[in-house]
C-alpha cells in the first residue's frame, strides 16, 4: 500500500505534526509506503513528489508551516486536472490520499472521491469556521499568540491613557476575535456575523476610560460598521492592493480617536498569528487528526474526513463537512458583551 | 441577592477569571451583590469574607492563583460545620454560593446542597479526572508548561547522548503525561492507569538511542513499575517526608543508567505545572464557566455543576460530576505508543 | 528626605521595576518618604501625586507600563513651568527627584539642575539611541518580542515561498532592527543609518530563494531607500495620519514584489514590542539603575543619570548623557552583511 | 585554508549559533573549508568529523544543544592525546580549531596552543563563571528560564500559603540565583558565595508571611548553611547517586518548614534551565563570538579567546580567561538583599 499526502491552502500551526502521525502510524502498523506531494494539489497534478519516511517526520512535530509546502491550486480549473491526478498516482503507485486543507481543498478531494480516487480528509483552518469539527488545528494558537499580544497592549494603553484597537484574522468568522477577547480582557469584541453601532462602539470606550482603565478593541478583520460595507470596501488600496493593512482595524482607530478626543492606534497582527510552534493544544490534536485519518485509510474508508466531537475523534462525510461556515453564533457573542466597557 | 463565591483545593489556573467572570456578569446583568470567602470552605464555617465588586476583580484575568485563596477545609469534618456554614450565610446575607474546585470541594457541595444550602459548582481539576465535564480550566496550562520543558530537554539529551525522564502531575490519572508526551514528542509516555514493564521501557529506550536520538520518557508521578508497588510505596522518606520528589522519575532514570549504560536524568517538574497565568484556552474556558455558573443561580438551578460538552456550556448534577474519577482509556494509551521508542 | 518620582515619555518595559526598587531601597535602607508624580513632568507641573509606600510597588515588577503613567509634557515649554514646579516641590515638601525617562525628560531634568532643582536621571529608550550607557531597560525585550514574531514568520514565508518583511520600531537607530535580525535570521536587515539600494535587497531576497528558503527582511521603521526620502515623507496619509502604517514595510513589500514576481507581505509589529512584563534582563537592569539612583540621591549627586558599562553601574552628567544620539555603527552593520541573502 | 569546529562541556543555548556564525562568515568572506569535530576533544582525538557547509548551518541558528554534541574528554588525560591530534589535524587537512566550551575545554585550547596548535576559543557557561568575559551565551537564557518558573511559582505559593524553595544552578558561583531571583522578586537569595545563616533566612520568610505574601527563596545548588556542609556532603544518596535532587532545595524546605509551621516545598529546576531555545541576546551574543572567533583565525591570532567587554567584542589571552572563576562579588550580593523578607 503506497500512500500520497498533501497539504493545501493558508498555512497553520500543526500541518507537520499531522503528517508526522500519518506517516508514522502508516509506517509502524501498517508497513505502508509514502510519498509526499509538495505544492496542494499542484503535486498529484505535475507529480511533483517525494519519499516521506520515518526519518524525515522525525523532527517536524514542533515546527510550523509544512514541510510539504502548499498551494491554492485547484485541479479542478485546470483542463483535464482530474485525469492528470490519476494518471500521476497510477504513475507514482499511490493508492489513497490524505489531504490536509480547509473549505478549498476538502471539496476538492470529495470531488475527487466522487470521481473515483480514495481520499481521506483532514480538517485545516485557523479562522475555526469549519462547521462539522468542534475545533482545528491552529486555531488556538492563533489565539494564543493574539492573546499574548493584547495582553502586552493592556499596560500601553493605560501608561498613555489611549485607546488600542487590535485586529486579528478572521474574514469571515470571528472566533480568533471572540476568544483572544475574552482571554485577553478585551473592553469590546467586534465580529464580521454581526455589524457593529460606532457610536456603542465609543460609547464602550469612553465607559473604559471613565473606569480609569484604557479600553483595547479586539476586531476581526472582515468586522463592518452598520451601513459603513461600501465605504470600506471601496477604500483606496495602496500599491500592493494592501487594502487590509489599513483597514477596519486603523479606519475603527480613526473613528475613535475624532469622536472621543483620545488617542487611539490600531495595531494589525497578520501573519504573526498562523506562523510558528504550535501549542500543545495543537499538536495533540494535530496528532489525532493524523493518528485516525491512518485509520480510515486502513478500513478504506474514503470520502470522509476525521472531525473531534466533544473528546473524540470520528469521521464525517466530507460532503457534509463543506456544506456551511461554521460562524460565531449570536448567543455566544452576546455572552461576551458583560465584558464590554 | 446576595452571592457567595470561594475556591477550595490545590491552586489552578484559571480561578480568577471565574471569579471575575461571576463577579462581572452577576453585578453588570442582575445587579447582585458578592461577596468573597476566604480560604475554601473555611471561609463560610468562620465568616472570613471581603466584599466582591467591579474593581476587585479588574486586573485579575491573567493572574493565577486566586484572590480568594484556598483552603483542604472540609465542613462535614467539623463539630457542627453546616450549622455554622448556614449561621454565618444567614448572618452575612448571602443567598447562594459558587464553589470552584475538585472533588471535594464538589462534594462538600453536593452534601450541602442536599442539607438545604443552595449551590453552584464550578469544576477545577488540573488532572482532568472530573468525569462529568470534557476538560477543566488549568489542565491546557498545566499540559503547556510540562511541554515546553519537554520541548527544552530534547537539545540537551541529544547533545549528550543522554536518557531524560521527565517527571509530571498525576497521581491518579495520566491525562498530563498523554497530552504532554504526545505535544512534546516523548519517546516513552507512563501513566498510573498501566503499570509499565521496566524491560519494554528499556527497549525503547535503546531503540531510540538506536536511531541517533535521545530518548525522553514522560512519567506521571503515579505511574508505577509492574510489580513495582510496594517497593516505592515504602520507599525512604527525606526528612520533609518528600517521597515524590525522589519518586517514580529518580528511580526510573535510575534503572534506565544501570540497565542501558547510558547516563540518564530526571527532571521533576513540580509545583510550577500550576502556577502562573493561564492560558488563552484556559481563560476562555473558566471564563465561560463563569458566566454559565450565574446563569444557574439565577434560575434557581441549585446542586449543579458548570460542564463542557464538546463546545457547549451544560449543567450536570453534582451527584454525577463527583461519581468517579475520569482516567486515560486504554484506546488512547495504545494511541499514543506509536511513538514510542 | 521626601523624594518625588515620575516617568516621562514612551512606556517601555521596566519602568514599574525602577519605582520599585527605587521605593524599596528608600525606605528599607534610608528610610525616605516617597510621593509618585503622575504623567511625566505634568505631576510636578500641576502636583499630580500620590503617595508611593512598600505596598504600592509589591506586585509591579513583573508589569509593563508605568503605575505613574506617563507623558511628553516639557515644562520648559510651559509659561513659568519651572516656577510652577518648584513651587509645587515647596508645596509637597519634596526634597529630591528621581526622573525616569528619554532624551527629552532627561534634557528637562538637566536643565531643571541647573535651575536649581535636584534631580536624578534613569535613562529609558526603548530604542537603545541613549549615548551614555550601553543598554537601558526595554531594549531587550523589545528585541526579544521582535525576535518570536521573526521566529513564527519564517515557517510561513517558506510554506508560501513568500518574501515577508517586518517592520519593527526605530525611528533614527536601528538598534531592534539590527538585533533582532541576528537573532531571527533574518535575510536582510535594514537600519536608518545607511540609505539601502532596492535593487540590492532585491538581489539578496532572489538569492535567499534560489536556496529554497524564503527571505524574512527586517526594517525599522524609519529605514529610507536611496533617493527615495521625499516619496516615503509625502506620502499620503490616512484619515488618521497614519503614514507609518503603511510606511516603509508595506513599501518596501511591493517593490520586492514587483520586482521579483513572488508574492510579498509586510507585517508591521507595532506597539506590541513596547508592552507586557520585561524580560529577566530588563527586570535586572532596571532594578538596579532603581537601586542606584537612590543611591546617587543618598550621595546628594545630583544632575547625573545612571548608566551602564560593561557590568557595573556608573553616574555620568545629565549634559553628557543627552549629547548625541547612539546609532548604529558602520562596523556592526557590515558585521551582520555576512548573514544576508 | 581548512578549520575545525568544536564545542566541549554541558551544553548550552546559543552553541548552533555560534557554529552558523563561523561556518557563515568562514565561507562567505574567506572561502575557507570547514570539518566539525564530533563530541568535543574526543572529536580531533580520534578523527571522529563531518564536514560543515553553508546548507549544514542553515537552520540551527533557533536550536538548543549543538549538531556537534559535546563530550567532556581530556586529550591532556588520554596517552598520547596531542600527538593524536596533530596526526588527525594533519591528516585531514586542518589547519586551525575553533573550540567552543568552558573552563575545562579552553584549558585545553591554551595547552594545545602551546603545544603548537593553532586554537581560537570560544567561551561557554551557562553559570557566567567565567572571569575574562563580561557574560557568555546561555546564561540569559537560563536566568529567562528560572525567571519564569519563579513567576508561575508566586501566585501559588500565596493561594496556599505556602514558602516555595526554588533551587537553581550555579555550582560554585551564584550568578544564576541573583539574577532570576532580582527578575522574579525573590524574597531570600541564597548563593555559594556566602554561606547563609538559616535563622536569618526563617525570619526573611517570616516576615514575608507577615506581610501577607508567600516567600519564594531562590537557592543556587551550591549553597551552603553556616557550618552545615558536611551534613549535606556527606547525606545520603539515592540509588542513583542523586544528592542533588533532594539537596540543598528540598533540605531548606524541610528547615523552613519545621521552623515555621507553615508548608514549604521545593522545586528542583535542574535541566530545563540549559535546554531549549536560546534567547535573543544570546543569539546576537553567541553570533558575534562566531565571527569574531573567525576574524581571530583570519588573523592567526592563536591562542586566544573571544569576549565581551561593554559592547565590544575583544581578545584575550586563553591563560587569562582561565585563571580563575567569577563569583558574585559582596556587593552584588549585598544590593540584592534589600528585596529580601
Amino acid at each position: 500500500m503506497r500512500v500520497g499526502v498533501l497539504t493545501g491552502g493558508g498555512d497553520c500551526p500543526g500541518l507537520n505534526a499531522v503528517i508526522r502521525a500519518v506517516v508514522r502510524k502508516g509506517i509502524e502498523v501498517h508497513g505502508w509506503d509514502f510519498v509526499g506531494f509538495r505544492n496542494g494539489w499542484n503535486g498529484p497534478l505535475t507529480g511533483d513528489s517525494r519519499p516521506l519516511g520515518l526519518n524525515d517526520v522525525e523532527d517536524i512535530l514542533t515546527r510550523g508551516g509544512t514541510i510539504l509546502r502548499s498551494s491554492r491550486t485547484n485541479p479542478y480549473k485546470v483542463d483535464g486536472g482530474v485525469d492528470k491526478i490519476k494518471q500521476v498516482l497510477a504513475d507514482q503507485g499511490v493508492d489513497a490520499l490524505i489531504a490536509i486543507g480547509g473549505e478549498d481543498t476538502l471539496g476538492v478531494a470529495k470531488k475527487l472521491t466522487d470521481d473515483g480516487v480514495g481520499v481521506v480528509g483532514v480538517p485545516k483552518t485557523i479562522d475555526n469556521d469549519l462547521g462539522a469539527t468542534d475545533y482545528t488545528f491552529g486555531f488556538d494558537t492563533a489565539v494564543s499568540i493574539a492573546t499574548e499580544a493584547i495582553d502586552r497592549l493592556h499596560t500601553t494603553a493605560e501608561s498613555h491613557h489611549r485607546a488600542l484597537v487590535v485586529e486579528v484574522m478572521g474574514r469571515h468568522a470571528g472566533w480568533i476575535a471572540l476568544h483572544s477577547g475574552l482571554a485577553g480582557g478585551a473592553s469590546v469584541i467586534l465580529v464580521p456575523e454581526k455589524h457593529f453601532n460606532v457610536d456603542q462602539v465609543v460609547s464602550w470606550v469612553e465607559r473604559r476610560f471613565e473606569k480609569e482603565y484604557a479600553p483595547i478593541i479586539v476586531v476581526a478583520e472582515g468586522a463592518l460598521p452598520e451601513g459603513g460595507e461600501e465605504k470600506l470596501l471601496t477604500g483606496e488600496k495602496d500599491a500592493f492592493g494592501h487594502v487590509r493593512l489599513g483597514g477596519i482595524g486603523t479606519w475603527l482607530a480613526d473613528e475613535i480617536a475624532s469622536r472621543t478626543g483620545k488617542e487611539s492606534r490600531a495595531v494589525v497582527l497578520g501573519h504573526v498569528q498562523r506562523g510558528g510552534t504550535p501549542t500543545a493544544y495543537d499538536r495533540v490534536l494535530a496528532t489525532r487528526f493524523g493518528l485516525h485519518a491512518v485509520d480510515a485509510v486502513a478500513d478504506g474508508d474514503f470520502g470522509v474526513m476525521v472531525a473531534l466531537k466533544g473528546t473524540d475523534i470520528v469521521r464525517v462525510k466530507l460532503s457534509e463537512a463543506t456544506a456551511e461556515l461554521k460562524t460565531v453564533p449570536v448567543e455566544r457573542y452576546e455572552e461576551a458583551e458583560v465584558f464590554f466597557g
